[in-house]
C-alpha cells in the first residue's frame, strides 16, 4: 500500500543544508539534459481566479518518478484559506506503483522554491550583503528570508509590500525569527539600501523598475510563475552584468525573463541556467560591483529532488 | 482534511448505468467544446518499459477540477504486480483545495474504458449482435465484455489471445460471470463468426486486418492509447461506413484512426467524435449492413465525471 504522509512529517524529514545540496544537484542535472521534464501541465479558473500547475518527471535510472500538483486560488485568504495547496504524488520507476503521497498542503513547493531563492544568492549575491531587502509579504516572502542564513551570515532586513499592516507583521514575525528587520518606507529605499534583494510577490506588473538598480545588487525574482505575471521592469535584465533562469524553456515562455525578451531588452543568448552556474561557479558573481539577477520560475526537477529526500529520510 | 478513499470504497459508490450516463454527457459536453481537457502528460520508461499518462481537466462552473495519474508497466506480471496502476485527484474548482483522493489503483481508468466501450456498442453496433468478439485476454478485455450486457442482451462470446492458456482461463471467468464463451481458434474464425469485436490489447503491430473486415461489423479499438501502439490496419477505417472517435485531437496524434490518416487510408473529414454520435444518434449505424469502427484512446472527461460520480455518491 501507498504511504500517506502529512505535513508535519514531512517537515521532520527534509533539513535545509540537504534539500539545498540536492536541488543543486538536480538543477545541474537539469542544465546537462540529464532529467525528463515534460512541459508544465496547465489548467486556468476565472470564477473565482485561480490556477493548477502540474510540474512531473524524473531522472532516467533513478528509484521514483515525481508528479506534484499546486493549486493557487488567490481570493482563498478571504475565505480564511491559503491561497496555495497541493500535493505530491512519487511513484516507481520500476512498476509505476504509486509509492508515497505527500500531503504537503504546498509546503513542498514553498520550500523548494525558498531553497532555489537560496542558491540563487549563494551564487549570485555579494559574500557578504550589506542588507536584504525582501519585497512582499507572505508565506514565499517568509521562507525565502528564513532560507537565507543558509548560505549567507547577513541578518540585517527591510522589507517592503503594498499593505503596511501586513509588512508590519511581516517585521514582527521575522524579528522573532532572529532577523533584524526595518519596513521601508517604499521601493526606492529598498532598493537603496539594500543589496540582496528578493522578490516574491503575485504582481501582474513590474514592482522593481529599471531606475532603482545600483552596481553590486543582486536581485532574485520568483512570483512570476505563470503567463501574465512579471515582477522586474525589462531593463533590470538589460542592466544585469549576469541574467540567470532556473530553465531557459519556461522562462523564454513565461517568468519575468519572458518581458525582457519579448521587449527586446536582452536576447536570449544573455540568459544562463542556474545549473551551469552552479555546476561551473566562475559563470556566477566574479566581483561586489557586478549587477546580477535570477528569475526563478521553478522546475519539476527541484520537486522531484524534494520528494525523493522525504522518501530517504523516512 | 482530504477524502482519502480505497479501491472497495470506490466501486460501492458506483453502478453501470449511472456511469454510462454521465459518460455520454461527459462526450457531449467534451464534442461541444464545453470541457478544458488540456494535452495529456506523458512520461516514457524504457527499462523496464513503462508508461505514466496524466489526464486532467474541468467543466468549467462545476464544483470539482479532476487530475488523473495512470501508469502501465507491463513486465509488472513477472513480478506478481498488476501492469496498470494510477490514482485520481479531486479538486475544489472554487479554492484549489484537494477535496478527494481516489486510491483506485487503476480501476476507474479500466471503469471508464469499458464503459466507453458499452456506449460505442450502444450506438454503432447492431441492435442484436449474433456474437460478441473479444480481442485480449487481460483485465480490459473482461472488462469490456462485463460492461457490454449494460447496452446489448447478447451473451455468446468469442475470445482470442496471443497465449492459449490465458484465453482458456478468460473463457472459465467469463462463463463464471454468465457468458458462454468459446476460445477462437485464431483472429480469422472471430472476425467470421463475430459482428460485435472489441479489441484491447497492448499490440504494436495490427491485430486485425482490413481483409477480415465484414459487412455489420463494428470494432471498438481501446488498447492503442499512446504512441506507438495500434491494433487495427488502416484499411479496417478504409473499409468502414462511420469511423468514430473519442477525440479528434487525440487521435490524430495517436491512437489507431492515427495509423490510417499518416498511412492514407482515410482523411481526417471521415472521422467523427463519440460525443456528436451521443448528441446526434442519426450520425450512428443506421442499417445491420454497415460497418462501424470507434477508436477510444481515453479522455480526460471520462475521469472528470466517473470520479465526480463517486464524490456525489458516497
Amino acid at each position: 500500500m501507498n504511504r500517506i504522509l502529512v505535513l508535519e512529517q514531512i517537515k521532520r524529514a527534509l533539513n535545509p543544508p540537504r534539500v539545498i545540496r540536492a536541488l543543486e544537484e538536480g538543477f545541474v542535472a537539469y542544465s546537462e539534459g540529464r532529467v525528463n521534464v515534460p512541459p508544465v501541465g496547465q489548467l486556468n479558473f476565472e470564477d473565482p481566479p485561480g490556477d493548477c500547475h502540474i510540474k512531473y518527471g524524473c531522472v532516467p535510472g533513478d528509484e521514483y518518478f515525481v508528479v506534484k500538483v499546486a493549486t493557487g486560488f488567490y481570493r482563498n485568504p478571504d475565505l480564511g484559506l491559503p491561497s496555495s495547496n497541493g500535493l505530491v504524488l512519487v511513484f516507481s520507476q520500476k512498476t509505476g506503483q504509486p509509492e508515497a503521497i505527500l500531503l504537503d498542503e504546498g509546503w513542498l513547493t514553498d520550500a523548494r522554491t525558498a531553497a532555489a531563492g537560496a542558491i540563487a544568492a549563494k551564487y549570485l549575491a555579494r559574500k557578504k550583503p550589506v542588507q536584504i531587502g525582501i519585497v512582499g509579504t507572505g508565506t514565499q516572502a517568509r521562507m525565502q528570508l528564513e532560507w537565507l542564513p543558509h548560505v549567507i551570515d547577513c541578518r540585517d532586513v527591510m522589507v517592503w509590500g503594498r499593505s503596511k499592516t501586513r509588512a508590519e507583521q511581516y517585521r514582527k514575525d521575522m524579528t522573532a525569527a532572529g532577523f533584524v528587520v526595518r519596513v521601508a518606507a517604499d521601493i526606492a529605499q529598498l532598493c537603496a539600501e539594500c543589496d540582496l534583494v528578493v522578490s516574491a510577490t503575485a504582481a501582474r506588473r513590474p514592482i522593481i523598475p529599471e531606475a532603482l538598480i545600483r552596481p553590486g545588487m543582486h536581485i532574485t525574482a520568483v512570483g512570476a510563475d505563470g503567463g501574465g505575471k512579471r515582477e522586474l521592469e525589462a531593463g533590470v535584465f538589460k542592466r544585469a552584468d549576469i541574467c540567470v533562469v532556473d530553465s531557459l524553456s519556461q522562462c523564454s515562455a513565461y517568468g519575468d525573463a519572458s518581458w525582457a525578451l519579448r521587449e527586446g531588452a536582452i536576447s536570449e543568448v544573455r540568459l544562463i541556467e542556474l545549473g551551469r552556474v552552479i555546476g561551473n561557479p566562475e559563470l556566477g558573481r566574479r566581483h561586489d560591483g557586478q549587477i546580477t539577477v535570477a528569475d526563478l520560475t521553478g522546475v519539476a526537477v527541484q520537486d522531484i529532488q524534494i520528494a525523493r529526500l522525504v522518501l530517504e529520510n523516512l
